[in-house]
């Protein structure tokens, strides 16, 4: 064994305790949200940074830097998917030292804290008990952003971005958002007078209890391939996908006057949820073996949830299946209003409820927002009046309180900057991978309308799921779709579906 | 500062850094137990060996070693508190130091799989398919005890007590179980043929809903002061509490033919809950501000359960609220017939459900046992023929199934040895702590009778849970009980409860 083949394999096993340190943050982190009571937020705030540390320490000591220098000398011997693995090594190692340790405990503290002030603070209505926390964690996240920056040759905010969604720059962010904001606006309008020119849709009539709710996600989960073997699906503020690939936890939240949303956030965090699952077993622990971004993610989740989950297809499936649940009568159940309910466009104060359309909309005003906090143009207080003022530009209406505006998101409170964009990338690689896969199987469709998503699952195991992150985000999309990420196929997308 | 209070100080924040870690292998353990799917274990067993390694490499470090050394050579000038945290430390490290780190990673990874293993057989009776990871886990446990005893100079069985229930030796448990095994069983045929010439227990009609035991549980659980902002109910195989002091988890399980097994399951978990909560906030993460091994944590929960939770005087206040929960009827649901069903004494095939005066012959064989298993002269496969022998002799029946005998405890499969001696001195201990309670408020039955637990709880807030670990096991019975471990107590509690 040759001194760089021994280094490569002492990477990995240092690799290895990382994701294992790391599963052990992904349970704290769900437990945290979905059965921590409240008394336990400063012991686990503790816990999470001392686990964040240990985990920074793992990556950055000395060592590393010789063990990766040694195993580069002669990567080139190596195999293709060790190849990727070595390359994925050095970048999370980059990010990693580019942070200096004490910033890393401060950071996890923050963000410990300002998540817990933001759930009781969301709770009342009351941003001003938010916005000192939320201050200090934003000067924290530019610091980090500074130091990945120079460590990067990159802008701020485009190291960030790096770590959600490696080699994403936000000059092409800004690129593909303009074309959005070019084309969204006028199809709305185009959409919504449609929509108001047809029928309306009939009311689903409730209560819809919260067990029932649940017992049905869990169906759903199952025709989509979840195994409950290997995950739970639980209750959180703000649904999200945990754990780790062999223990996948999803979660939602319920409202008994509507279970449409619920629903289909159940069916979103399995998309997410499937991908975990589908990463190359063989690799579990090593960095190639993780899920490549969250572009790439959420364009599991939006595949699911927005191409297959709303298509008619399955709708058709899924009606009789609701009414027998709920017990619901007449033609408020027939799939064609079902739809009209799935599929209702127009201006909504809340991202997780708005439609597709619209969507992007939201996430371009977070993505400004956020650039100026980062650029530190924007404070913590001028928040609310700027995320207001963007509301009614962009989507020409005005949340009543903080609740339904800029508190509404767990993202900045829990230290996540950066991550908003990936939303609507993904929701445009959704469109993508979603025609190509109807173009490699025909009968795609006709066997969602049987509940059948195994033809979907095998497709993206083959095309994404499989392929870990041995290629970048853009060259899996290439790879799958022969094409680059655009806003070609989703515009064709809106059009098929909203205006035929 | 001087160099020794440097030291002292350094010594601190990696004890900080230590207790973080232990609360996130805590977190870790109950959703093992609670909220883990089946097929996240090999996962789960991987992140948990790599917090116990990690947590062995913080004790164990060289520079442990010299800090305390430092710190040792004024440890005079520090305060009492501050010296007793000291001589913790010395006492936690000497623990670590002992077991070789490759040894504490294959003990936690044989740990694991030895309980998944243990779920699973026990489930289907099949004793024969956790034999071979059982002997594999005792021959690690053996390594780790004559490590142990290397190093402290005592008998390998005395080395692994002495991490449970600092200070205590198997002779001491000798003597006091040889007075148990002279009284206990013609105790038990005295109470038993007292009880067969009186009434018998009228039978208390199911079912009972689990929702409603559930809810049964939390209200008693109030009365005994639990603060659910700092812990939660939950269900698992084995009752057991676990987190951390700030938030402190209890479990139980239910059976819609039986509720009063479950809910004084609760009452047990809820006193350990509530040693946890009562333990001295300002030494929290600090060795000395750690529960006093597991006799005293013990005497705690039987404190609550059996000497407080089973008096006439609490029975009294509890009848009236189980009759209007599960709507029961007529004179069964009397104080006096619940009592008998609380107090029915004789032999019986489950420890957990023994009642208090067979429950130290349950224990004295596994103690036998486990000795003979340390001492490497039963070995796994032999286990369920000594057991049925064992309790033919101790209770005089035999269990019909490896479940309902050898397999039901989950302490060996998750390599606990040196632990079940504590159940029975801690219930000596309990009946001393109560009587000395007693004495010290004559009022406190009466509030029990009123199901107020307020006087119970301040006196072992001051008595006990305020000591954290400042001094011995037997120094802080001395201190609150004027009295050394003994079995007096125990047995004129038994004398007056049954036979008066």
């Amino acid at each position: 064994m040759s001194n760089s083949t021994a280094a490569y394999g002492a990477l990995k096993d240092r690799f290895d305790r990382l994701a294992a340190l790391q599963g052990a943050q992904a349970v704290l982190h769900w437990d945290r949200a979905t059965m921590m009571p409240e008394g336990g937020a400063r012991a686990r705030a503790e816990q999470q940074a001392a686990l964040s540390l240990i985990a920074h320490e793992t990556l950055t000591a000395p060592e590393v830097s010789d063990l990766l220098a040694s195993a580069d000398a002669t990567a080139s011997e190596l195999a293709e998917w060790d190849r990727a693995n070595l390359a994925e090594m050095r970048r999370v190692h980059a990010h990693a030292t580019a942070t200096p340790a004490d910033l890393v405990t401060r950071l996890s503290r923050q963000k410990s804290a300002t998540e817990m002030i933001w759930r009781k603070a969301r709770a009342a209505n009351d941003y001003a008990s938010l916005a000192p926390a939320l201050d200090q964690l934003i000067e924290l996240v530019r610091e980090q952003a500074a130091a990945k920056a120079e460590a990067f040759g990159l802008d701020p905010y485009d190291a960030l971005l790096d770590g959600y969604d490696p080699g994403r720059r936000a000059a092409e962010i800004d690129g593909l958002f303009a074309e959005l904001e070019g084309f969204l606006p006028g199809l709305m309008q185009e959409v919504m007078e449609q929509q108001d020119a047809g029928p309306g849709a009939l009311a689903l009539e409730g209560p819809f209890p919260v067990a029932l709710q649940e017992w049905l996600g869990r169906e759903v989960m199952g025709f989509l391939g979840f195994d409950f073997a290997h995950g739970r699906l639980d209750v959180s503020h703000h649904p999200f996908t945990g754990g780790v690939p062999e223990d996948s936890r999803i979660t939602t939240r319920y409202d008994e006057t509507d279970f449409t949303r619920s629903l289909m956030a159940v069916i979103h965090e399995t998309g997410h949820s499937l991908y975990e699952r589908g990463l190359p077993e063989e690799w579990r622990g090593q960095p190639v073996g993780r899920a490549r971004g969250m572009t790439i993610h959420e364009s599991q989740s939006l595949l699911f949830e927005m191409q297959a989950g709303r298509s008619a297809a399955f709708i058709s499936f899924l009606a009789p299946r609701l009414k027998a649940a709920f017990g619901g009568e007449g033609p408020a159940w027939e799939p064609d209003n079902l739809l009209r309910h799935y599929r209702k466009v127009g201006p909504s104060l809340i991202r997780v409820d708005a439609d597709e359309v619209t969507y992007p909309l939201h996430v371009i005003l977070r993505y400004r927002l956020e650039r100026a906090m980062i650029a530190g143009t924007l404070r913590a207080a001028d928040l609310p009046a700027a995320w207001n003022e963007g509301m009614k530009t962009l989507l020409g209406i005005v949340p009543p309180d903080d609740a339904n505006g800029c508190m509404q998101d767990i993202h900045w409170p829990s230290g996540s900057f950066g991550y908003f964009p990936t939303y609507t990338l993904g929701a445009l690689a959704a469109a993508q991978l979603f025609a190509a896969a109807k173009g490699a199987h025909p009968g795609l469709e006709d066997a969602l309308a049987e509940g059948d998503f195994s033809p979907l699952v095998r497709w993206v195991r083959e095309h994404v799921h499989g392929r870990g992150s041995r290629l970048t985000p853009d060259g899996i999309l290439l790879a799958a779709t022969e094409e680059p990420l655009g806003t070609a196929a989703f515009r064709r997308h809106i059009q098929a579906r909203y205006l035929s």
